[in-house]
């Protein structure tokens, strides 16, 4: 059933309250929707939320609530005295406007040894993840009915037929702005940056600011495609634009959904701030949405590049959704920014791109819902995993404190004020079998700010498989008991 | 039945004369594993054909063409006198040895318009060699049985697997000496030859030296890629080794089994010249292998990797045999130049691997013979449509010179010695419809040797489907005789 509101004064915001769709999350596509195509420009004032609830009759809860969606999402500011309004760092107009759920980006391979118990970030349990038989049914579709020309050279880009699927997925799922000619598929998170610093190193932007700390292969792999690599300081509210400037930052990496490693949501002001450092210094912001499907307490946060798709260019994959070993990413890519990194892949990389059938394959999968049920049935089990390792750490060791844990597949043990060091600790796990990741690893720079933990352990719950977890756990539980304090 | 010859003065000769496998082939194959085990050594005299094959028990026609076949890949020379030696420079002493058959590399995607009939070269007709049913069968294999560690992170070389099954395919195939540790899987041709300007001009060598004809996209890709790119002179016997020292070239990149786009086969003392050149300044051979399955009127001729081993990278893909689209090539590397591409992959370049899913799909069709019978269904198919094309244009235009027609997927037609010019002679073939490439296109230096042609078209026969094909190849015959003269 349609509802309308007519602003001051003359916006018409089209309600559309489809079956099965909740009525706040319709309200916010509408507001986002808005939002986009600047019918309701930056400063505008907004009703009242009992004033908007009476307009399209909907409960006032629901006004409140989508409100704060949009706020943590940057599209929306509360003003002094309360009233609410469009953010003046609003979204350049774009053609197309979106809602929100989830999707997720990459880290690379951690090497190294196995564990009987591994709790390492960045890993999935495959035994639950890669849904073998609704990934065979695709293939079979594809195989009986792709035309040949599937299977042929093609398009720079990656197939058309994905692209176009990736761009309604990901304004539906992510409040992603994409375009499908400015979609480019890559093999995966790594690839994609490696992509985009050799394009965009040849156009001058040479100093990449990266989140310190971060996954350590992200470095890596700007330094050795030869940018340099400057460290961007996190802290509780997320990564710290203000302080791009100083660093003489061309390009800011950042993971705004769920920090890596700290778990840290990236606020509303810094998102603000983060894109008004690259329209003032025509700076490009690289949004890696690592781990963005995956949100269990509330509605996911949306996409920062929603805001800013003339300046962010976003990346996904389905390494941790789906298996690493699918080797499937996209950028989404400013236009102005398509060129140098499509003729920079045709030519000198050669034109690395994911096999047709796989990108047919995963176009089908998206296409006949395979993937949002996908993604639903693993949110429910990594939920479950995730309270029951939250529950049995404050039970085991009250003290310390876990952040991180409203979203993504790790969290991070601080272990500050428990007179543990990490090494110690990762050492006791190890003892009983345990593998996990200590944060030390994960500086880059000589970023050191007053709040960041100095010792925390990172741990992934996505890795064992549903028999493991438990047993994992509690072997996590006794190391952090028996680490010599 | 097992056979043996016993040589003066000591070496064995075991000739496993296995069902199904002619005794020529199992001939050959022994001798060259004797020379790659150093058991026959440099210089080392053969038995007469008469000689050996009393000895043995074969026919003595047997014997001869097994001596022309490994003179026409290098392992023996003919002495003054008649009488038959292992070459000079034969192969550094390897672990393991082989016999011949065949297997193809790639030419990247012509862009540009699409025709009735569609005879540009380095197309595959894809209802024909795309295996859709067979490659089904692999896929659903692999989803039913491999681990789930098969889809997680992995080596950065490529699938384990593929890399063993690729070494015994490629040593029996193609005559190739590849220990699958030395194997790197890549994304085609394109994206191998992109990887190792990046990663061997990282080590220094960065003058290049590409045959000139050669496909135009291959220079472009080095060019980008930041290396060098000299002009290999290329006549009636392939590329001239002779220019390397002055051309100060580090590597040369040749296509020795069927020269793209002279159709020339690298005569037996050019390929010891260029290995000589390899050994003497450490310079690196790139073998590009992209048609090499595709031999019609005897027995392939081996890889030039056979003979050095440690100086000649190999490179295959499947763009030629199965499809374009399944974006899976192979590199085999000398020891040496393994940790450079390696390395570089990994981190620089992001890790750029085809899915884990067609790797194992693309072992299980090797594995279980599937792309031995695709490819002799196709070379089958493909013979009958070269005999067809040759036999059409010697009827219609005896005067024009065919060449490059035992071979590959492509024939050059020498427009020399009609008064036609080839850009004359293509627009008589746009206007029947038909689409060809042009010799000119192909240039890339300077090279002007007195006996290239110096007008010619490149005619592929491999792209329309059968009920297209006798159309338009009578479409070309017309282009032919309307051409203004």
């Amino acid at each position: 059933m349609p509802r309308s509101w007519t602003s001051s004064p003359d916006v018409h915001l089209g309600i559309d309250v489809a079956p099965g769709r909740g009525k706040r999350r319709a309200l916010e596509q509408a507001l986002r929707d808005a939002i986009h195509a600047a019918r309701l420009g930056p400063g505008t004032l907004l009703p009242s939320s009992r004033g908007l609830a009476a307009d399209l009759g909907l409960s006032r809860g629901t006004v409140v609530e989508a409100y704060a969606q949009l706020q943590s999402e940057g599209y929306l500011v509360t003003r002094p005295g309360g009233s609410t309004a469009v953010a003046e760092a609003g979204p350049v107009p774009a053609e197309s406007a979106h809602s929100t759920q989830r999707r997720a980006t990459e880290a690379p391979a951690p090497p190294g040894p196995s564990y009987r118990f591994d709790l390492r970030p960045g890993l999935l349990d495959l035994s639950r993840a890669f849904p073998r038989r609704q990934w065979m049914a695709s293939v079979r579709s594809v195989l009986n009915q792709a035309p040949d020309a599937g299977f042929d050279y093609g398009d720079p880009r990656g197939r058309p037929e994905l692209r176009r699927a990736l761009s309604r997925y990901l304004a539906r799922a992510r409040g992603v702005v994409a375009d499908p000619e400015q979609i480019v598929i890559c093999l995966g998170f790594a690839h994609g940056l490696s992509l985009l610093t050799q394009a965009l190193g040849r156009t001058g932007r040479t100093t990449w600011a990266m989140e310190d700390p971060c996954l350590p292969a992200h470095p890596e792999i700007a330094r050795r495609a030869g940018v340099d690599v400057v460290p961007l300081p996190v802290d509780g509210s997320g990564a710290r634009p203000s302080a791009l400037a100083k660093l003489g930052a061309d390009v800011a990496v950042v993971t705004p959904a769920h920090q890596y490693p700290t778990g840290v949501t990236l606020q509303p002001e810094r998102r603000a701030e983060l894109l008004a450092w690259a329209r003032a210094t025509d700076g490009v912001v690289v949004e890696d949405d690592y781990d963005g499907e995956f949100r269990y307490d509330r509605q996911p946060v949306g996409a920062l590049q929603g805001l800013g798709p003339d300046h962010v260019v976003y990346a996904g994959t389905t390494s941790k959704t789906i298996a690493p070993g699918l080797r499937i990413g996209w950028l989404v890519l400013p236009a102005r920014l398509l060129d140098p990194v499509v003729d920079l892949n045709r030519t000198a990389l050669g034109g690395a791109l994911p096999p047709a059938l796989e990108q047919l394959a995963l176009t089908d999968f998206i296409e006949r819902g395979s993937l949002d049920r996908h993604l639903r049935s693993l949110r429910a089990e990594f939920r479950r995993r995730r309270d029951r390792l939250v529950a049995a750490l404050s039970k085991a060791a009250p003290d310390l404190h876990t952040t991180g844990v409203a979203a993504g597949l790790h969290v991070l043990i601080d272990l500050a004020d428990s007179g543990l060091t990490e090494r110690v600790v990762a050492d006791a796990a190890a003892a009983e079998g345990v593998g996990v990741a200590v944060l030390g690893t994960h500086w880059h720079g000589r970023t050191r700010t007053r709040r960041r933990p100095s010792q925390a352990l990172v741990v992934g719950y996505a890795r064992p498989t549903p028999p493991q977890f438990d047993n994992a756990v509690r072997a996590l539980v006794r190391a952090l008991r028996s680490a010599p304090g």
